[in-house]
C-alpha cells in the first residue's frame, strides 16, 4: 500500500501521513525500494544516502506521533541535486572534486526550509558539471539514463540531470534543481516531468553553487504540476498555504484564458513532430475555454543572439573557480574545459554590454506581456540527442545551443516559466509545453498550469511508464 | 520672519508651516531671496528653477489651508542634484548635453516621493560630470566655489558638488545626492554640513543617471543631523515618523554606546588639524557617556586596494555611455576622460574578480562589526584642496584618490554612514566625524547622530558662518 500511495499527487500522501494511513518511515523504504529496483538502471543520484533519510522519516513519525505538524513537506522524500549545499552530505557539484565544506556542506535557505520541515532527503541528484551545459554529459560521473529510450542512451537533459530521474524511479517525489539558462525545464521535458523556474531573485541562491550569479534559480521538478503546486507554494516565501492553493485552483477552469501562441521564434524549426504536440495539446486547451492569441516575444530571439555571442555563465562560472576553486579549473570536464577557458578573452565591456542589451530587453519585453496571461510555446525544439552524439566540446557546444533555445530566452528576459508533458514526439521521447509568464507571476503561472493539468492529464495519463522501467 | 525661520531645523519649520505662522510661500520667497543674495558666489545650481518652485509652495499652501498634510516635505525647498531625473526639469549629469527626456525627465521612486508630499524643487544642482570625481571639477559647468575659503578657490567637493552650497547659501533645507564612493560625504564635509550615505539597495537607484550600476546609492545631505534625520525619515520606505524618530532620540543620550576608534587605515596620514579635531570630537562623546574601544576594520584598506587598481566606477560608466549615451564620448571632460577610456583594457575576468573580492571583504566585516555600535573616523583625510592644483587629469587622478580614501572603502563594504562637521582644520577648512554602521542600521546610526549632534552642537554652532557668506 504504501508502494501504491507513491503514484499519488504529493497532496493527497501529504493528507495520508496526517490522517495515518501511512507512516513516512513507511513511505520512505517504498522509496528505497524503487531505487533498489531502478537505481542502477538510471544512475539518477551521485550521493544515495537511505540510512540518513530512514532517520529523519523516523522524526517526522515521531512528531506526526506527538500531533505536530511541522510543515506540509514532513515526511515526503525528496532529491536534491548536488550543487545544493545540505550539512552532512558532500558536495561535488559534478565536478571530480568535494568542494569545501566551508560553505558548500552549510544549509542554504531552500534547503533548510525544508529539512525544518522534516522532509526527506533521499540523496544528491547527477549534474552536469557546475552546472554548465544542457545534454546531462559528465566526463567524470557518467550521464544518467533516459529510460524513454530503451535501446539507446539519449539525453536526460541537463544540468539538473539526475532531478527528473529520481521522480521517474519514484526514490523522490520531488527534486530541487536550479535553472539558469534551462536547467529545470530542459530535464524535465527530457524526461517527461514538469519543472518550474521561478523569477530570478525569488528564491535565494544562497547555499547554491554558483554557475552565473547574474541568472542562477533556484527550481523544482516534480511528476506533476499538482506537484510542483505544492512544493512551490511549500518553499515560497509567499507563505501560500499548498492546500489552499491546489484547492482553490481547482475551482478555476480555462475559460477566458489568454494564451499567446505561436512566436516565430521560438515555434520554429523544431524536430519531427513537437510541434504538432505541443499545438494539440494547445487546441485542448482552446477546447477548455482558452483563448489562444497570436503573440510574438520579439525580444527572445535577440536575447538568444546575447547567448550564442558567449552569453554571461562561461566567465561567471570562470570567475567563480578563480576565486573560490583556482585549481579545479585544470580538471574541468573536458566537453565544458574550452568554453569556460576562452572565455578569459572576454573585455569587461562586452561583458557589461551583454548585460545592458538584456536588461533592455528585459524592460522592452515585461509590459508587451500584459497583452495574455500566459505565453506557451515547446519548452526544447529537439528530440533528447544520443549521448554518443555530444561526447566531445565541439558537438557538445552546438547541440547544448539547439537545447537552452526555448528556455534561456526566458531567463534572459527575467520570466518565470514552467514545463508540462504533453505527448511524444516522432523519436517516442517526451514532449514538453512551455507556459510562460511575467517576472513575479509564479502563482498565476501555476495555477493555470493546474488548470491545463486538469484537461491535458499529467505525464501517467498522457505518456504513460517509460519502456525502461516497465 | 520667514528668513530667520529658515535657520531652524526642519521639524520646527515643518511644525511652523502647520500651524500657520509661516507659509510654504513666504518660506520659498525667503530662499529665494538667499539664492538672489549668494547664488553667483557659490554657483550651486546648474537649474535654478524659482517659478516652478512658487507654484509647487502655493499648492502645498492651498493643501495646508484645506487642512491636509500630504506628507512632511510640504512646502519644503529641496534641491537635487542634476543626476535625479525628474518630470519638468532638463538633466544633464554634469555633461555638457542635455540627456533623453526619455527616461531621464522622469521622475524615479525617490523624486516622485518628494513632489507626492508637495516638496519644493527648488533647482538641480550642479555636480562633476557623471558623478566621476570627489574634487567638484567640472570643465563644461565650472566647479562651484566652497564659502570656507574667501580667498582662494578650494573644493566644494564632489561628485554632488552643489549640493552643499544649496544649503549654505540658504535656497535649499535639504539636498538630495548621490554616494558611489562618497559622493555624499565629500561635499558634506568639505562644506561643512551632514551627509547621509545609506545601504546599497536601501534607496532604489531608478531615475539616478547611473555611474556605477553596482555602487550606486542616493542620499542626503542637510545642515545638521536633525535635519538628516527629517529628511531620511520622510522618504526611507520602513514609514517611520520623522517626528517621532526624532523626538523618541532625543530621549536618548550616548551613555553606554560603543564606539570604535583608531583604526589605523582611516585615521593615518591626514592633512594638519584633522585627526586632533576629530579626535578632540571623540572626546567629547566620550565624555557624555559613550565607550572608545580599539577597532580595526582590516578590510578597509583592502577595499581601496580595489579602487586603486581601478575599481568598478570607470567601467561601469563606460558601458553605460557605450550603451545609451555613445557620442557621449567624444565629448567627455578632459580631467575624467582618461580613465573612462583607459577602462576598455580591462578583462570580464578581472573587472569579476574585483567584485568578488569586494564581496569576499564586505563578507568578512561584517560580523565583526557586531563589537560596537559605530565606527568612527575622519571622513576626509585631506584639506580640501585648491582647484588650481586639480585642473588637470594626472593631478585630479592623484587628489582624487585621496579624496575617497576614507569612504570608498565603506561603500565597498557595504556599509552605511553619515559624516558631520566638528571643526575645522589647520587651514581653516571643515572638518568632518565619519560614523559608520553596519548594512541596514540607518536607524541606529541616525539615532547616534542625533545623540552626538547634542553634544558636540551643529555647525552653526561649531563652525560659524563660512567668510564668503558672512
Amino acid at each position: 500500500m504504501p508502494g501504491e500511495l507513491l503514484s499519488s499527487p504529493l497532496i493527497e500522501i501529504a493528507q495520508a501521513l496526517r490522517d495515518k494511513r501511512v507512516t513516512a518511515q513507511e513511505l520512505v523504504e517504498a522509496a528505497i525500494g524503487r531505487h533498489e529496483r531502478f537505481g542502477e538502471r538510471l544512475n539518477a543520484y551521485s550521493l544515495w544516502s537511505p540510512e540518513q533519510a530512514r532517520v529523519v522519516a523516523k522524526a517526522a513519525d515521531a512528531a506526526f506521533a506527538a500531533g505536530v505538524a511541522v510543515g506540509p513537506l514532513q515526511g515526503l522524500p525528496v532529491s536534491i541535486k548536488d550543487l545544493f549545499a545540505a550539512s552532512g552530505y558532500p558536495c561535488f557539484a559534478g565536478s571530480s572534486r568535494r568542494l569545501p565544506s566551508d560553505p558548500w556542506e552549510r544549509d542554504g535557505p531552500l534547503v533548510a526550509k525544508l529539512r525544518r520541515q522534516l522532509g526527506v532527503i533521499m540523496g544528491k541528484t547527477h549534474m552536469v558539471e557546475f552546472a554548465f551545459g544542457g545534454t546531462g554529459h559528465n566526463s567524470h560521473w557518467g550521464a544518467p539514463y533516459n529510460p524513454w529510450d530503451s535501446r539507446s542512451h539519449r539525453a536526460p537533459g541537463g544540468s539538473s540531470s539526475g532531478a527528473g530521474l529520481s521522480l521517474l524511479e519514484g526514490s523522490a517525489l520531488l527534486a530541487f534543481g536550479s535553472d539558469t539558462a534551462g536547467s529545470v525545464r530542459i530535464p524535465a521535458s527530457m524526461t517527461g516531468n514538469v519543472g518550474l523556474k521561478v523569477t530570478l531573485g525569488r528564491w535565494s541562491t544562497e547555499g547554491v553553487v554558483p554557475l552565473s550569479t547574474t541568472f542562477d534559480t533556484p527550481g523544482l521538478l516534480a511528476r506533476s504540476v499538482s506537484d510542483v503546486a505544492y512544493g512551490f507554494a511549500t518553499l515560497d516565501s509567499a507563505g501560500i498555504d499548498p492546500v489552499g492553493f491546489i484547492t482553490r485552483a481547482a475551482a478555476r477552469d480555462l475559460t477566458g484564458i489568454r494564451i499567446g501562441v505561436g512566436d516565430p521564434f521560438l515555434w520554429r524549426d523544431c524536430d519531427a513532430g513537437i510541434v504538432e504536440t505541443v499545438q494539440e495539446a494547445v487546441n485542448e486547451l482552446v477546447q477548455a475555454g482558452a483563448i489562444a492569441h497570436n503573440f510574438t516575444l520579439s525580444e527572445a530571439e535577440a536575447a538568444y543572439a546575447v547567448f550564442l555571442e558567449g552569453g554571461l555563465s562561461a566567465i561567471e562560472l570562470r570567475s567563480f573557480l578563480d576565486q573560490e576553486l583556482p585549481d579545479w579549473l585544470g580538471q574541468l570536464d573536458p566537453v565544458i574545459a574550452p568554453a569556460v577557458r576562452n572565455a578569459e578573452a572576454l573585455s569587461a565591456r562586452d561583458y557589461l554590454a551583454r548585460i545592458a542589451r538584456l536588461r533592455a530587453l528585459a524592460r522592452s519585453a515585461g509590459p508587451r506581456l500584459d497583452a495574455v496571461d500566459l505565453i506557451v510555446a515547446p519548452t526544447l525544439c529537439l528530440t533528447p540527442p544520443l549521448m554518443s552524439d555530444v561526447a566531445d566540446a565541439d558537438s557538445h557546444l552546438r547541440v547544448n545551443r539547439r537545447i537552452v533555445r526555448n528556455t534561456v530566452a526566458i531567463n534572459y528576459l527575467g520570466l518565470c516559466a514552467l514545463t508540462m508533458p504533453v505527448g511524444c514526439d516522432r523519436a517516442g521521447m517526451p514532449v514538453g509545453l512551455q507556459l510562460i509568464a511575467p517576472a513575479g507571476a509564479e502563482e498565476r503561472l501555476v495555477a493555470i498550469g493546474l488548470a491545463a493539468e486538469r484537461v491535458l492529464g499529467t505525464a501517467a495519463d498522457r505518456l504513460g511508464t517509460p519502456p525502461l522501467l516497465s
